[in-house]
C-alpha cells in the first residue's frame, strides 16, 4: 500500500522495453539524434503548434530553466505560495535565474488567486526600480494539492499576464493527469489559454527520467539551448530520454497511465469518504487524494504497511491539533487492490 | 565506421538488461532506495575508502558542481586550457559556481604542467585580493587527447595542491579507461595520489546515463546535498542511475568495456601507422586516436563512411595548413571490424 | 517642508569639512590609508570590541553582502516582510547571494514576531533537503516604520538564532537613530543582545555616503575581503568614506545628528496629534513618523509645498478606501521652523 | 615622491568646493536631483550623443556592469590579458554576469590584437554550443600600461566586433589621460569609432569617487536602471557623485588635470631615459611611465622615499631576473618638484 509518491514508482514495462530496443546501434548525441527529432515532431503534433522542446533530468530543472528563460534583472515570479518551485525546489529557481524572486500568491485550493495575483503585481510597479519587476507567471496543473484549474481558470490568469505583459509558466509535472480530468486537449489546456512555457512532466506518469521543456515560441529556441547547456542539462546521450518518450505517446500510453492513477485516486477517495476514521480534505481532482487523520490513526495505518506522508495544511484550512492532512499519490503502477486493502484497513 | 565520440553509442545490454529489472516494484525517492544506498556501498568497496557520492545526469553537472563545492568568493580554479571545462561545458562551471575563474594552465600532450601550475597559482597571491585566489586544481584523466598522467604525474600536481590548501579534482569522464590503461587500482589512482573529489563517469563506457561525484572527505556531504539538490541534480526516481551503476560494476563490467576500448583504439593506431595517407599525432594511451589527416583526405574517408571530427590542435604542434588533427573514439560498442574495415580504408 | 526621506538632505558641513581637509596629499588606496586605519579603530572603541569594519557605498550593499558572507547553498534568511531587503533593494540580496531566499516574516507595527520567525524557520527543517535550510535572520533598527525593537527584543529574536545557529543580523540604515532613543549603547544594542552584523548606515544622518558592515566576529574578515572585492565595493580612494566617518563620530556629531532628527519627529507627531484632519497611524519612536491622511488632504498638503509619500499598510491595519498611511522622515537637516509651518498647515 | 597609482592621491580643490557647495537644501534621491539631471545633460553635450549615464562608486563596478548588459547566456567576453576586468577586479565580471567568461586576448604594449581577437571570437562559433557564445568585447584606453589605442586602433577592432554582432565596451578609467594625448574629442574617440558602451573614469583624475557607465544607445536605459539598482550602485545621495562631476566638467578641469599628468609622465620619462641606471620599458602615451629597474636600485629607491611598484611583465618582453618592470604613475595631484626629485635620485 505505497501511496507515498508517484515517484516512487519506477518505469512502465513498454518504456523500459523501448530503452532496451534503442540501446544498440550509433547515432548523434547531445540531443541531434533521429530519435530525438522524431520525438520533438511527435510534441507539435500533441499540441498542434511549432514548438521548441528541451529534455532535462528534473522537474525542478524544467520550472528553473523555464523562469532562467524569462527572467531579466530585477525579476520576480508570481506562485502559489504551495508551489512546487516554492517548497521542494531547494532555490534552484532563484539559483538558475542568478537570484529572481518567487512571490507567494494565495488561492484556495492549491489555485492561485487571479485577484491576488493581481494585487501581487501591482506591488511591483514597472517604473518604480526599488521593488523589482515582474517578469512571468507560474501555476501548475494539475496543482501540488490534487486539484485543477479549469480552462477559464487558466483563461482567467492569462488575461492577467496579457494585460501585464508577462510570460505565463505551466508545471505540468502531473500534466497528463490534469488532461485526462478535464477531458480536453494538450493544445486546449495550454497555448490556446495562453500558456508560453510549459514543464513537461513524465516521470511520474511511468518514464524513469523524462521531462522536458516546451516553449510555444519557437523564436526563444537558441536563447534557451544556451540556457539549457549552460545549466549542465544537454545530455550527451539524450536519445535515452527520447526512447522514453517516443514509448510514452505510442498508442496513448501517457494518457493510459493518467487515467488508471486519476480512476485510482477517485477510488480511494471513494474508500475514504466512506471512512469513519479519516475524511478527504477536499475533493480530488486528480491522482492526489489529501485526507484529514490523526496521528494516532496515521500510526495505526503505517504499522498495517500503508506509506504516506503528512502535509502543509493549506492556509484557508484549519485541523486540530492531533491531526495532520495526508497525502496519498496514485501512479500507473498503483493496484486496485492495493487502494482496496487501504481502503479495508480504514472501513 | 563510427568514430565520432565515446556518447554516439547507446547503452550496453546489461546495464538495459538492469534498468528493466527494477523497473518494477515501489521504492524511496531521491537518492534513498535500497538500490541507491547498495550502489554507494558498492563505491566504497571499489574505492576502498569512505566516499560521499551524488549521482548526477551528465558529466558537466559532475565538474561544476564539484568545483562548486570547492569553490569561494573571488575563487579561480586552475585547468588545462583543453581541458573538457574550459572547452565543452558551455560555461557551466562558471556559471554553477556563481562567477568563478579558470585559469588555463599550459602542458604537453593535454597534461597540466606543475611548472606551469605553479606559475598560474602564483599569479594570484592569497593577500592580493585584487586578482582572486586559487580555490581548486582539476586534472582530467584520461586527458581530453587520449594521453594519461601517471601515478607520479598525479602525485606531482597534488603535492602543489596540498603545499596551496587547494582541493584537487578529477575529470574521471573516462576514468575506467585510465584505469585499465595503467592497471592500477582506483583507490591508487585518486585519494592515494591526492585527489579530493572525482567525476566519475559511466556514460560513455556503457551506461546510458550515469555520473557520480565523489567524495573523498564524508564531510563535505552536506555541503554537497544542498549544491547538489538546488542544481536540479537531485532526480526523484534516481535508482535509475543505481541500476545502471549496479550492472556496470557487476562482474566488473566497467573494467572488460574499458579494456576493450582500448584495445580497439590501440588496433586503431595501428591501422594509422601502417597508413601512407595519415599519420598518428601521438601516441594513444587510452581510447582515443589522433591523427593528422589531409583536408582532402578526410572529406574522402567521409564519402566511404567513415565518421570522425577534426579537434583543436594542441599548443605544442603544428601541421600543415591543407591538415587537421583528427580525433577517432572507441567504446564498448566499437568492434574489430569497423576498425579494420577503416584500416583497409586508409591502407 | 521636506519630509520625502531623510536622503533627501545634502550632508552635513562638519562632513563636508572634512572631506575637505583630507582631500590634499597622498595615502594608500584600498582601506589601507591612516585614516581607514584610524576610523576602524573608532569603531572598535565605540562597539566596545573588536570588529572588522568593511566601507560600502549603500545600505543595500551592506545587506547584501552581509547576507552573502552569511549564505550556504539552499540558503534562506529571514526578514520582516515590510523590510528594506525585501521592499526597496531590487532584488540585490538575492543576486548578491547567488539566490538565496528571503522569507517573508510577519509582525506588527514593523517587528518581526519571535514566534513567527520560529515558524517560518520551522518551515526548512534542516534534514529536509527540499524546501531549501535556514542561513541568517536579519532585523532593522530603527524598523522601517520608524518603531524600535526593544533590547528585549533583540534578544528573544537572538536565542532563536543562537538555539538554530543562525548569525542575527541588524539593518542599521538608522542605527543612530534607534540608538538614542533608546538611550542605550552600540554594544548593548547588538552584540551583547546577539546581534553578528551590522549595516551601520550614516548616509541618511549626516554623510553623503558612508555606510559600513561591521562583524563582530573578526575571523570573518578575510572572507568579507573577498565578498566585498568582488562586488566592486572596495573603493580606490576610501579614504573618502573614511573622512565622512572621522567627522561624524567627531565630538559626538553623530549622536547629536540623530538626537536633533528624532526631536523633530515627536514634535511634528505632535502637531499631528493635534490635528483634526490627520490621525497618527502608530507612536514614532525614532525620525519617521506615519499618518493617516485623506487622498485629498494629501494633495490639498501637496499643493502647499509640503513632500512627503504614502507608504505599503502594515498587514495589521485597515484604512478607509480614500486614505494612505503616508511618510514623513527628519533629519539633521530638518529645521523646527519646517516642522511648525507643516503644523500649521495642519491645524 | 608618490608613483605608487593615481588613487593615492585625494580629490582636487574644486571637486571638493563642489561638494561643500551642493552639501546644502534638499533634493531628490536616487538620481532624480536637478543636478544630477544637469550632469547626465553635460554628458550628452561632451559626447555630442544622447547617452544614457549611470553613476557607479567604482571602476569595477562600471566595467561590470556594461558587461553585464551584454551578457548572455553562455556568453564570453574578450579582454586584453592584462585588463583590469582580468587582473585586478577580483572576479567581479564574472560574478556580477553570473558566470560569463573573460578571453584573455593577445597584444604587444597592452593593445588587444585585432588578428588575436578575430581567432578568439572564431574560437567559440555561434553555432557550437558547447563553447559558449561571444557576447561583447572590451578595451582599455589609456591602456593598462600607459598606451594608447589610436583612433584607427579603435576601428580596427570595432570593424569586427561589428562584423561579429558584438557591442564593443571601452575601460575608461584613464579616459581624459587618452582623450588629451590623442588630441582627439570624445565623440571621436568613442561612438564615433564603434565604441557602444564606456566606463568613464574621473576619480583617478580628481575626483574622490566619481565613476559613470555611458551608454550610447538610449534604449538600453531601462534595462542598466535594473541592473544598476539590483548591483547596489544606485546612490541614495547620488548628487555627491554629480556635484563631483559637475565641477570635473567645469571650464575643463578634467582636462587640465589629465594634460597636467601626462606632462608630468613625459617629464618622469625624460629622466629615465637620461638616466644610467633606469631603462624605459617603452614609451609612454599618457600618465604612466613603465621603467625597467634591478631590484637592488628599487631598494634604493625606495629608501630615498621614491614610492612605486613592480608589475606584471607583458608577454612580449624578457628581462633578467634581478629586474622587474616598475611602473610610475602621475596624477593631477603630482608636482614637477616630485618628478625632478626622482630623476635626481636616478641621474
Amino acid at each position: 500500500m505505497i501511496f507515498a509518491s508517484d515517484n516512487w514508482a519506477g518505469a512502465h514495462p513498454k518504456v523500459s522495453a523501448a530503452l532496451a530496443t534503442h540501446s544498440g546501434g550509433f547515432s548523434r548525441g547531445y540531443g541531434d539524434s533521429d530519435l530525438d527529432r522524431k520525438v520533438a515532431q511527435t510534441f507539435a503534433e500533441i499540441f498542434d503548434h511549432e514548438v521548441a522542446v528541451f529534455f532535462v533530468g528534473t522537474g525542478t530543472a524544467a520550472n528553473a530553466l523555464s523562469l532562467t528563460l524569462a527572467n531579466r534583472p530585477g525579476g520576480v515570479a508570481f506562485c502559489h505560495y504551495a508551489s512546487h518551485a516554492i517548497e521542494d525546489e531547494g532555490g534552484a529557481p532563484e539559483y538558475f535565474t542568478g537570484g529572481a524572486r518567487l512571490a507567494k500568491v494565495e488561492g484556495r485550493l492549491g489555485r492561485m488567486d487571479p485577484a491576488a495575483l493581481q494585487a501581487s503585481i501591482d506591488h511591483h510597479p514597472a517604473a518604480f526600480i526599488h521593488a523589482g519587476r515582474p517578469m512571468a507567471v507560474s501555476i501548475t496543473q494539475s496543482t501540488e494539492i490534487g486539484t485543477l484549474y479549469s480552462l477559464d481558470d487558466i483563461s482567467a490568469i492569462s488575461a492577467i499576464c496579457r494585460n501585464e505583459g508577462l510570460p505565463l509558466h505551466m508545471d505540468g509535472a502531473r500534466f497528463a493527469n490534469a488532461l485526462v480530468a478535464l477531458g480536453t486537449t494538450p493544445a486546449e489546456m495550454t497555448w490556446k489559454r495562453g500558456i508560453d512555457m510549459l514543464s513537461f512532466g513524465a516521470t511520474k506518469n511511468g518514464c524513469w527520467c523524462a521531462e522536458a521543456i516546451v516553449l510555444f515560441d519557437e523564436a526563444k529556441a537558441t536563447e534557451m539551448a544556451f540556457i539549457h547547456k549552460r545549466a549542465a542539462q544537454l545530455y550527451s546521450k539524450s536519445r535515452f530520454i527520447a526512447a522514453q518518450f517516443d514509448a510514452y505517446f505510442e498508442d496513448g500510453l501517457w494518457l493510459e497511465n493518467a487515467r488508471h492513477a486519476n480512476a485510482l485516486a477517485a477510488r480511494l477517495a471513494g474508500h475514504i469518504r466512506a471512512s469513519r476514521k479519516l475524511r478527504l480534505a477536499w475533493e480530488p481532482q486528480a491522482n492526489e487524494v489529501f485526507a484529514v487523520i490523526a496521528k494516532k490513526e496515521q500510526e495505526r495505518l503505517a504499522g498495517k504497511g500503508a506509506v504516506f506522508f503528512p502535509w502543509h495544511t493549506p492556509h484557508e484550512m484549519e485541523i486540530a491539533a492531533d491531526e495532520d492532512i495526508c497525502r496519498f499519490v496514485t501512479s500507473f503502477a498503483t493496484t486496485a487492490d492495493m487502494v482496496d486493502a487501504f481502503g479495508e484497513l480504514i472501513g
